[in-house]
């Protein structure tokens, strides 16, 4: 059986978002999101990480097919979310902005247009030091 | 003659903008800033770079005080600046948000501020590969 | 079932240490330890990776408390080791001050205090060449 | 039972190479391989990420002797490929030299090398943006 | 009058070199170059920092059009380079592919082709301990 | 004429320190250097930036012998600071060991031992956002 291994790709956008829900009282929103939930927005240069694995191809060496991965990477995720506020975005229409929710609204959008092999992780990296990761098997259902 | 030296300290803060100024059409805004005029706004993690220069206190081995200048940073750039929409401060009132202008702002916010030595360069780190510097004697008049 | 996610958060601290031990002979010490068994110590430039795995709150978009988990951090690990040497630290009287040992030390010190979620990995980045990760379940009882 | 720890170290090497393989005609090559077809060549600085999981020893703290280790990757690794063309390089004779067979090369020529404790991951970086991971139990079987 | 500032815009591309000069016999070719002579070439990812000065445009707040700067930049310097062997390029026939002679060839490629504002330095970073700097006012006549 | 260029070459040590001058007394010393003045010391991952200036070899299109430079770094400054505590080194015996003093005692020791062009430009990196300068044209003379 040929070996599996894994290949991660990293893409980068800015945007801005804030903080906020509402299904929760504006001054639980400010206690809970502080800063963050200040109205004007604020905003990052996101790195996100998209991990493929799958097994080799033993006479190409490769276990999937990287550009057509960032030709789906850069229509489904990069072009939408760049230079965006990430509030406005129909995906986050029910949901806040959190890097938590970012994962899992990138892996949904991934997780069935991998041209080969499987989605194994997503990484969003908000800031130097705030790193988030979703691993799953299939679609978290959030969206 | 004690030897000059420099030190830099690097900030960072996370911020939203939108590169627009009513001095010109909205079609000639578009034309020059692109998806960086778009209405809603995107943002970035700014890292921004304080260079001091100054003579060796041959006594403690310090150009200036470190602890007194990152306090100086922190209330005057780093408190204003963090998790705020840039567009919405006082200083930009009149002026775009571009890294040109945000690196003219904090010389001219710190540059009678330094406890001792002379604010030598600001650097504004805006994305990884996109970095302005502004270099002065004094105030550079723009505020 | 909510999904599952983690995030990572990023500290540091600067510290020295030496590393010997007195259950071994100095020459013993001397070989195993090489240059990093100097009796006059050396020191790093310690970044600390805590990853915290938790189901998300569906509402707030969060699985932990960020804020409560920074503060924890810096009062348990940040404050007791940064500008010290951690050979005089109490944790290590009986350990050795490697990168090994320090990644075990901190998972106990965090272990129990996670605000929501669960402690999932402890890294400690003790040079740039130089990485340390522990995972585990529960205290690892070297303490 | 002492803890199970694992140590990452990272070694640099800088070569030439070329993805093509004779099992392919020279269009198919050319379609799958793009620029990287490129029959003069291009290179990376590679960056190589050996991780060895294993038992804390709890006298000495470590979980494996780390100058054995640098030696053994210096000596199989970083001399052999370092300013080299990996294509000529018998290891690649019948393997493209993709970043997912240089894994697994290097995961063939380490496995049973490792002084104490076992080889749990070896990770390529070939570019800023480009990450290739291998896991395995065994020899891979490729070599 | 309006302040001075500088932007640096940094840019990547990945190739092949060989370091070798016909002007030298074959031996001194090993004795100067090391392993860097090695007939089968080896490789870098090369990331490239053009530093442009300008006058700031007090209207758009901007000293030079990125988007053209970009495209030239693209079109002159990384298309011609990217996956090629840096020896096979007509700038490097009578040249070394050294880090300096790169800076240089890239300088004068790009003095002349500034949008607005002038070329103030060329930075090369070959490997991540290894950095060359080329500033001048004009042709640095070496092309 | 040749051109002029520079080369920057990273290195690396790793030390404990700490902030305190016998010219000073102890609570003047806490007052100056706070946490940095703990007794029993801390410690860094120092990244030293040597630049030399030099013209360029048409023939060769080198500054400066590097592999030279980097054996007189490595005996010079590496050798000596790596795994010491800088405090017991005789170039600190009258001096503190800042950032500010370590550039120059790095200065002084290289600046007679170029191999070909002249030291520009002596950097320390101290913390991941502390970073210290030192540009001379001779002999600092603080040793």
């Amino acid at each position: 059986m040929p070996p599996v291994m894994s290949i991660t790709r990293t893409y980068a956008f800015c945007a801005a978002h804030r903080l906020h829900t509402e299904q929760l009282p504006d001054d639980v929103n400010q206690t809970i999101f502080g800063k963050c939930n200040n109205p004007n927005g604020h905003g990052h240069n996101y790195t996100i990480q998209v991990t493929v694995q799958g097994e080799l191809d033993t006479k190409t060496g490769l276990i999937t097919d990287v550009n057509r991965l960032d030709q789906i990477v850069q229509d489904l995720i990069v072009t939408r979310f760049d230079h965006q506020h990430l509030n406005f975005d129909p995906a986050f229409q029910a949901l806040t902005t959190t890097g938590e929710n970012l994962a899992s609204v990138i892996w949904d959008l991934l997780v069935d247009r991998i041209p080969s092999g499987r989605l194994e992780k997503i990484g969003v990296v908000e800031t130097r030091d705030n790193f988030f990761e979703f691993v799953g098997d299939q679609k978290s259902a959030i969206l």
